[in-house]
């Protein structure tokens, strides 16, 4: 399929050198982070304004043309590959930060604008977007993909972090929900909706961030632990004890391997956690002794503090660099990264099974997460070109997501359904997908919005 | 209109004595706590199982017949009276907490359960469910109405504190949403779409609700100040200074008069802040002395301190017996409820117009907020058979909404739209109006839920 005449022109004369049809352009929408790959797309357009995406929408709409949104393309469950074709939005010119209001603590911005740029913009206010990641990833794209990472135990997701969103219906309707207030029970919750829909029902086109105080002081450390056991169970006993974590991290002995091979750090190759305190100086000292405690009650091996600045950003580059690092184990390697979450009673036991699992299916996976959430990662290392490796990796994938719905988990705690995990939505859900089927039917009854997405096939 | 008799012989039928059209056993479900009052629903039913809801809705929905939830009417804007008759269904027999899993700090009820029939149970455990509404609520009918109280400052609100939940739709389909997992991106967020949505999408008849650690200390006081602007003034710095806060509740001058007339308090007759600090001792100690200074700078009178669990008790009960204590001013009143929410920068100027509409207006309305949302009510007081009186409180509650639109707030803080705000949704959301209304569709395509409420007319 490619567009038809009249669209093209009309696109064509619209946005001039912002509408492509070139392969050099479009080649690069048709890859992704993982194993992830896909045809390429028939255009790319890069939109600068609302008006403009609502334009698209509906051209598009009337046509049934797929459209699908492009952030900065670190996602890791292909969400955004046309695997049916149609047009790439791709959001990176709408990057303005339209307003800061210190006094209520929030941001407005479009959706291209990065976290690491908004958080830069943010510097001298004594604010700042707590949502991490880990990739650079564009706030649109964080916010349909319901990301999270390292700070959510203590901050929250994109659910918690998003007040309120302006986006594009498939018919060209322009809408906005939420508001900047701190709380609303008016109506139907329209921005918890559109948060994690990954472009299957709208385009998201602005956004009003909740901001956090800068911590007045941050301390952060990492430990070793003998076994992965004792580690997870540190986690455990450490979120029970109710001190107040910015960052639990843990990585398995492969991941400390992985980074002395990537970045050259000389961890010993054994688990180890690494934390985050933010706080007054007292709280952090208080924090941070207490957990010094019960890390030692599971055997931790010693502290390694970050005292200043610049090594805590040398500690969390390192931690962020987790997935080349983990690539670079395996040369000319791809990945496919798990993303279970679990109740915190069940982590250590899915934890473990997920090794075993990795080891008996004769896989290189490391093991990561944000243990403090009961989330963590396998990075399954895969040559690009072995479908039997690839098989064996989603097996072990799947049963890892079958366990976690056995335990009340889920099969996604953040980097969201996309192409990866679609198989597994009916599991997960039952009845409820035909809800969400439902939904997406009576907000795009075209099924342009990213088709091939999310909803149960 | 009233059931078909073949409906009412089958519903006899199945369930005996829990099923009435008697007048005096349906007399109970016409008023509510307002202003609001409508016709007797055709008969109610007293359900105790998943599987009898979904009978009763998959009978209604082949009917025609409107269903109606029931928790304990305490709603404030008629959101669970029959305006357009049908089945009432009391769900006051589902009312047994199924699992508490301290380890997971959570909690798996039936909607019946009130907040307070929970934290009782919870005593032992070390652990309590923080969101206070004031009422004893159910935790059906609060996660209904997305209700939220003098803790969600602190704590969140309903949104952030049900993590999963299982509801019947109106065709009798049983669905859970959510999972027990601390996070989760897996598919559209139906736990934030059916909180809030007021009984017009689903029946709830499970709730997963996320627990807290009982503080270790807690410390609450009350402070009065000369002006209601120094008073409001005083909460937004609190709040800029990040101050952890678990409650900071305000009452204008008239509902500290209400409190000395009903509940025999000597009070100053001047707005007052009320104050709670959860944590360890010396964390409590330190946060209430910066509050402390923080009150001096804005002329705070002193505080009051609970320091003892009943004094504490009193001073909550107290501010939880605030409507029936601003009732008491005018015997033989009844009320209509305001419940705008701002941003912070916007609540003083927000509340200082709404006393002074009330004020021009001739009407006596006490203003009481939970304003560390940015969150305040006005108490309206109304002869119920002076219809010009209520036109001209409904006229002060548009002003003050249309207001709160103006600076990016809300209609409604935490009671939801019900009967009472449903005028002023179009308002609020505008196109987004139309997006409830399709999903609404798409769940409900008889209409059945709730009929005429929250979706703009």
């Amino acid at each position: 399929m490619s567009l038809p005449d009249h669209v093209q022109d009309e696109l064509a004369s619209a946005f001039g050198a912002r509408f492509s049809v070139k392969a050099a352009d479009l080649s690069h929408y048709a890859g992704s982070e993982t194993f992830h790959r896909a045809r390429l797309p028939d255009a790319v357009i890069w939109p600068e304004t609302t008006a403009e995406v609502s334009f698209i929408l509906s051209l598009c709409n009337a046509n049934r043309i797929p459209v699908i949104g492009w952030g900065t393309g670190t996602s890791l469950e292909g969400h955004a590959l046309a695997i049916h074709g149609g047009i790439t939005l791709d959001l990176s010119r709408m990057a303005a930060i339209l307003e800061v209001r210190p006094e209520d603590m929030l941001a407005v911005v479009q959706p291209g604008v990065t976290r690491e740029a908004l958080n830069a913009d943010l510097r001298a206010t004594g604010l700042f977007f707590p949502v991490d990641p880990g990739a650079n990833a564009s706030l649109g794209g964080m916010a349909s993909t319901r990301a999270s990472g390292t700070t959510a135990v203590r901050y929250g997701t994109m659910r918690d972090n998003v007040l309120a969103l302006e986006a594009v219906l498939a018919d060209g309707r322009i809408i906005r929900a939420g508001s900047r207030a701190a709380k609303s029970s008016a109506g139907y919750d329209l921005t918890a909706l559109l948060v994690g829909s990954e472009g299957t029902l709208a385009i998201i086109t602005e956004l009003v961030l909740r901001l956090q105080g800068q911590p007045e002081d941050v301390a952060a450390a990492v430990c070793a632990f003998d076994t992965l056991e004792h580690a997870v169970d540190c986690v455990t006993a450490t979120i029970q004890s109710g001190i107040p974590m910015a960052r639990i991290e843990f990585v398995d002995a492969e991941t400390a391997r992985a980074f002395n091979h990537y970045a050259g750090t000389t961890l010993p190759e054994k688990p180890h956690l690494l934390v985050e305190f933010h706080g007054s100086g007292e709280s952090v000292r208080g924090d941070a002794a207490r957990f010094g405690e019960i890390a030692g009650e599971f055997g931790g091996l010693g502290f390694d503090w970050a005292s200043t600045a610049e090594e805590r950003a040398r500690l969390w580059k390192m931690r962020h660099g987790a997935y080349p690092a983990c690539l670079s184990l395996r040369p000319g390697a791809t990945a496919l990264v798990t993303d279970i979450c679990v109740p915190m009673s069940e982590l250590a036991g899915a934890v473990t099974a997920a090794r075993d699992d990795i080891r008996e299916a004769g896989l290189l996976g490391p093991i990561l997460g944000h243990v403090g959430d009961g989330n963590f990662h396998a990075t399954i290392l895969l040559d690009p070109e072995n479908a039997e490796e690839l098989a064996a990796a989603k097996r072990v994938a799947t049963r890892m997501a079958e366990r976690a719905i056995a335990v009340g988990g889920t099969i996604s705690g953040e980097h969201g359904i996309g192409l990866g995990k679609r198989d597994l939505m009916a599991l997960q859900h039952g009845e409820a997908g035909g809800v969400m089927a439902a939904i997406k039917r009576a907000l795009d009854p075209n099924g342009i919005m990213n088709p091939g997405k999310l909803i149960p096939g």
